[in-house]
């Protein structure tokens, strides 16, 4: 099974890479981007037995290891 | 509008950032996460006409600032 993780810091949480890139954008004469947000995202390939404990694994995988939960939040797709 | 960019590396080149992901999980008892890719994934509002013409422009502005053409691909959607 195909999982992705899409990885973000939680509103609120200043984004200094977003920041970064938006002020990067205005100066490369791109004014119209705004609320720029940098994530991370992680794809593999899962030996699961279905989709609904694949998920479960994953989640645990996020809260363990691929995300900070205190200052990012996470979606989980499976495919 | 709202646009979200995915970039990955280009199949064949190193990812060392999923590389040490995949042995982390090995690690932690996941034997069964495999092909571990990380990708960048960033999202911005955009003062757009349409979607073709911010999708357009978007891509100008991976190619000249959010991705490297040379080892990473991109993805863009408009929503």
């Amino acid at each position: 099974m195909k999982a992705t993780v899409h990885i973000f810091l939680k509103p609120g949480v200043l984004d200094v890479q977003g920041k970064a890139v938006e002020s990067a954008l205005h100066g490369l004469g791109w004014d119209g981007a705004s609320n720029v947000r940098v994530g991370r995202m992680i794809t593999f390939d899962l030996a699961a037995l279905d989709a609904a404990a694949a998920e479960g694994e994953v989640k645990v995988m996020c809260d363990k290891l691929l995300a900070n939960p205190v200052i990012e939040s996470y979606r989980v797709e499976i495919a």
